[in-house]
């Protein structure tokens, strides 16, 4: 006796798709009882629930009927009436059971779209919502029983759907939402088309297993799709929260060791402080919890015991780090410090020791609430993510103002050297900047594809307020010299030991695991991730071609190892795809899809002629390479690679940053997907109400962006790239006195 | 006007001791209005009061009097009467009012040891409780009012009261509990000494920002007091948390490094999973997780709401990683395959992706709550901690069964070559095995000084368990081969999809930051740690000497910097300390408490003669190093202390293994600070009979250790080292027959 869960398995299998899980569960007949017998039982956290409804349209009764399937998730409003329009069809009505019987021996609570076949699907007419296909959160779905639920993520189901597709018979995709709005304001209707096309949105020519979504068209289904096509991130079952898998993470490794070798020669040296924060020494800094307390886990049981006082995880680790210097009025931080040194001398002389430098690699926690399943984009917006953060405290103003740019300086570098992404530097308006930090300066980067910037990386001078907040001061160094007797009677009487005392400067600074999906965004492609040398686990690729019955499979794969060998001596990260059993069109595809930069192919042609033949990812420009000098050439490829990546990019980027000077140019530039630069005031209300104006505009909202207004992005450090601005420049928004210009744009 | 805060900030600077805080509260004039005072305002999480009792012994009323101050925890018990009679008084009552205020100027609720001055101390008897001494967590002190308090550790206190002590007048050191003790049960006294005598607990000649304890006698002060004054590590507010300072992370640094390379070379991939669990598949494995729920720190909120479910902070990572491969009855773990292919021949050869081996390093948490105050050891034991955690999965045992050992060799490696602590591979009974896997071996380390052995690594073998829980199946690649049609009949119909399937075989290995502890306390000596050259972020540190008015320092500095420029060039990792202020004398202290390997220390002499004085860190050996070829001298003297400090800890080891074959052996080696080895049966019941009966003993129970039974360490690999165990040698504890040679003993 097959049970459901095994059949459902046998479906997906068949179609290679992996449920997130299947559950049993007590039977449910009603939306209501369904979510609460999933409830009951190991379900994923967040999850919606997919109708799947019958439709008979009124047809004579002598021709044959063809019911409507529609899916949709529970909550969606529809009308038959609408649909059936839509549908060009007189009338819709639910169909009786014994339609459900007949076609699907099923019930409508066991009906499921699983239950479409290769014979079944062409005697229906299926409907999709359109939503529900880039919606990467967990839908629950029918298992062929009405005590058994398969949860599957929104493109799970558009793939299977998709399988199930002809020339002849495809899936109706219809965007609901927007049939809803068809009904209720006709108006408004003619701007968008009512349906995408689903030719157009998918990639033309792409074979299955290709990626399914045209960047140009559907972006986040395409962003998604690459993530998981790469194997670069994967689902979790807590929201919010995705894995790194090695593809990835790997990216994040070569990150990590550049930036570890260019602050360690810094004077940076690396720490680990713990991850919990108590809830008094977190409320402290105020401004700056503010800015925090709405996103923070608290952490408030312990096995079977609740705790005395709630711990936070650390959303960043300012108040981790500066409370261990409290009240070290007399004191350098306690972590620099002998804590019981009884030597005078040290402590006269701690202000020598400042700079103080340190770093950790962790990972922070911000429990973001803003509707996750809209939100949410891995590696941009998660919610615990990988990051590092630097800590430094500083004697003057100065030593901090220099490593702040220091600092940026290495940020940029990782973009645009590492990464081939361009970025912008400049500093943040006073309404944007880290809370309560003294200034702001960050590397904002763009998507070409949404128009939309995005902040890169920031490194803050903190000032003194945080050493004020918790009391770090030093030695003076240009106080009058006491003497040994001096300093005696100092410490034997009463005094105020801040007297010819010095508040530090601090800084922070931090660069997350953002910077992949970014690389992701601006350089992934229809075919998937296209990766820059420099970071990529596997920058070459070696494919044996052309092996039939005649050729000499041994010569080939021998050819093939001896290569990657002489890369690898060269310190090339090569590898040889010897898997057996797939065609070269299938390691092409899926090397292509993980975006290996370059790929060597070699068949019995080749190795007569001593060559390989090369393939850039990038532009998909082939040309041979003699094997007697390969490594110096892809060496030389791989560079030029690199170089090209970041050039395509920074012409993009530049050709969409628009100088304005008149509000009206502000958005329909916006509009056309660029970033505007004008010459501003720098007045917080002119922001806030810049941000409002342009949220005004025709654009219709996009749930991926959480600000449909445009906001400061940065005011750029180069500002000599525009015309001087002079008295009785005015700022476009507000009509008041310009100071710099400074770029405006939707962001992520 | 000052402040009771100031003053005490200026007591405690005059000591270069950093309090954890000060805080101002509500007046209590009571112990209990005192603790519910520190409760309201910003406390830490834990704490004890420290009552400061003032007794006026009954003296002749002609004689001066000499007050007994009194510091001990607020809950000690303690009767007057005994304690006279401990201190040779006739009598002893508490002090009123007066005489406080005579010797003091404070009242009872104000009164605290900071009050003792240099010159009030030898005017009073001091009694000051020895727990409190090398007691790390912190207490409650009065500071000069009824209504602020300072935050102090055991250690602070004690570093405070010796900063008085003269050769005529030094602190009275009593053991409180031992006091009670010897009242109730006067027949136990006479077995230790009812004081520990203060100068053989203190390192003779130790300068004052020396170590302050003996290893020998107080281990456990001087482990804290090596860690805090190494720069190693660091208190937090957060109980059982610890920052790990630049110090002790750069070793873990070291360790990274290595075996970073080592893993990859095995085909480990690093990855990164989300830290956070749902309760629901944390549950999932029953056996496993009750060996972690009690210690599970739950988040129950973010920001102000509360989750629909708590979640758990992962305590190790097998129900994060494994249920991504939830019901794949017919896949690869998810985070293997394109989850949207639709490739039938991927699927079929999914097998020839395994061996799957993923790493990530973390850090995990594991709230543990048998009394912290005395549980704790930073880095063997701490509420968050770093390690590594790998998972992989095999097709075959025998894949998994060859990993788990490359993998404990690396941890053997690990200790050995980088660390120079000697362990001895072996594997775990079953008893003291991985919670829900097969079997677990492990690289068992000891500490001399406590007799106690340590785990210091464990690779598990998993076997089928995990797999079969979270359906983790792959095809088997030797059953029949189907054809195309086969195939895709196996898809249209439905069928038991893991017919023809295997389960996979998964092994996890983990190694933490506990290393750092076990290489301190096996090699740290009296003057402070000792680190390995391998792992030693300085090695060699260069020190100018003999510098007057007469010399020519700049030449002299110019010396030093020149030789670390040589050592530097030769990927030595040197640093020249030319700081101003400090006499060589102080930096040679400072650099030894640091533990580095080698100091060179240049003077005109030296110069003069083209050499520098080495001084090796381990034995303290001196010798004049030419500085013509310096830098392959000092990389060969690195080498020789590196294999010098591990044959002299692997001799140590060596010799407290005690073979025996007779139960009456057992103790009496336990008790001499041995491990024992034994042919052993093997049985469950008798390895729980072995504890019982050896924690019976008459050692006293030593609240540092958990456990003062012996339980089995490992049964090592290397059985040869002993006879053969013929048929018919028993189990000395049970008289069964015995299996394998087995080693019991106390551990951490």
């Amino acid at each position: 006796m097959t049970t459901s869960v095994q059949r459902t398995n046998a479906v997906l299998a068949s179609v290679s798709i992996n449920p997130y899980s299947i559950v049993s569960h007590a039977t449910a007949d009603s939306p209501a009882n369904w979510r609460s017998a999933l409830q009951a039982v190991s379900s994923p956290e967040d999850f919606q629930l997919l109708k799947t409804l019958v439709f008979k349209p009124k047809t004579p009764k002598s021709a044959v009927t063809v019911p409507v399937v529609v899916l949709v998730a529970e909550q969606t409003e529809m009308s038959s009436s609408t649909l059936a329009k839509k549908l060009n069809h007189k009338e819709m009505r639910l169909a009786p059971d014994e339609v459900l019987k007949e076609f699907f021996t099923l019930d409508k609570d066991s009906l499921t779209p699983l239950a479409l076949t290769k014979s079944s699907f062409p005697q229906v007419q299926t409907v999709f919502d359109l939503s529900i296909k880039s919606c990467t959160s967990l839908f629950a779905v029918r298992a062929f029983s009405s005590d058994t639920t398969v949860f599957l993520s929104g493109p799970q189901i558009a793939s299977y759907l998709n399988s199930l597709e002809s020339e002849e018979v495809r899936v109706q995709e219809i965007d609901f939402a927007q049939l809803k709005t068809e009904t209720g304001v006709p108006a408004s209707v003619s701007k968008a088309p009512a349906t995408k096309e689903k030719e157009s949105v998918k990639v033309e020519g792409a074979v299955q297993i290709g990626i399914l979504y045209k960047k140009e068209i559907d972006f986040a289904g395409w962003y998604t799709d690459v993530l998981l096509k790469s194997e670069m991130m994967d689902y979790y079952n807590v929201s919010g929260c995705y894995i790194l898998k090695p593809w990835s993470y790997s990216v994040w490794e070569a990150v990590q060791e550049w930036f570890n070798v260019q602050i360690k020669r810094l004077g940076v040296e690396n720490a680990y402080f713990p991850m919990f924060v108590s809830s008094k020494v977190l409320e402290r800094e105020k401004n700056h919890i503010e800015g925090f307390a709405p996103e923070v886990a608290w952490v408030t049981k312990a096995g079977n015991s609740d705790l005395e006082e709630p711990i936070a995880i650390r959303p960043t680790s300012e108040t981790v780090m500066y409370p261990c210097a409290l009240i070290q009025t007399a004191e350098l931080p306690m972590f620099l410090t002998f804590p019981m040194s009884l030597d005078y001398a040290k402590w006269i002389k701690s202000h020598r020791d400042l700079p103080l430098k340190l770093n950790q690699w962790n990972s922070v926690v911000r429990w973001e609430f803003k509707n996750p399943r809209n939100f949410e984009e891995p590696f941009l917006r998660t919610r615990e993510f990988l990051w590092q953060e630097g800590h430094t405290a500083h004697l003057t103003k100065e030593s901090a103002d220099e490593e702040v740019l220091q600092i940026l300086d290495l940020y940029r570098r990782v973009y645009e050297e590492l990464l081939a992404v361009p970025v912008i530097p400049g500093v943040k308006s006073e309404k944007e900047k880290f809370a309560g930090g003294l200034y702001t300066t960050t590397v904002e980067g763009f998507i070409p594809t949404t128009g939309r910037g995005i902040q890169g990386a920031t490194s803050h001078c903190l000032g003194q307020n945080f050493s004020k907040m918790f009391g770090i001061l030093v030695e003076d160094p240009n106080a009058s010299a006491q003497s040994k007797e001096e300093k005696e009677k100092l410490f034997t009487d009463v005094v105020d030991p801040s007297a010819g005392k010095l508040f530090v400067w601090q800084n922070s600074w931090g660069l997350s695991t953002r910077v992949i999906g970014v690389m992701v965004m601006v350089h992934g492609d229809n075919k998937g991730l296209v990766l820059p040398p420099r970071v990529a686990s596997i920058q070459v690729v070696v494919v044996p071609c052309g092996i039939n019955s005649k050729t000499d499979h041994k010569a080939i794969f021998k050819g093939c190892e001896d290569l990657v060998l002489t890369l690898q001596n060269a310190n090339i990260r090569a590898k040889a795809d010897l898997r057996d059993g797939y065609t070269p069109g299938y390691k092409f595809n899926d090397w292509e899809q993980k975006g290996v930069p370059i790929r060597l192919e070699i068949g019995p042609a080749d190795l007569a002629k001593s060559q390989a033949m090369s393939v850039r990812r990038d532009t998909g420009a082939k040309a041979p390479i003699a094997l007697s000098n390969i490594a110096a050439s892809v060496k030389q490829l791989l560079d030029v690679i690199q170089r090209d990546m970041f050039n395509r990019a920074k012409e993009v980027f530049d050709s969409h940053i628009i100088p304005v000077v008149k509000w009206e140019d502000v958005v329909p530039n916006l509009d056309d997907k660029n970033i505007v630069v004008m010459p501003w005031c720098e007045v917080e209300a002119c922001e806030d109400d810049i941000k409002e104006r342009s949220g005004r505009s025709a654009e219709p909202q996009d749930e991926r962006a959480p600000s449909a207004g445009a906001k400061s992005l940065a005011i750029p450090f180069a500002q000599d790239r525009w015309p001087k601005i002079e008295q009785g420049t005015l700022c476009p928004a507000c009509g008041n006195q310009a100071k710099r210009w400074t770029m405006f744009g939707r962001s992520y």
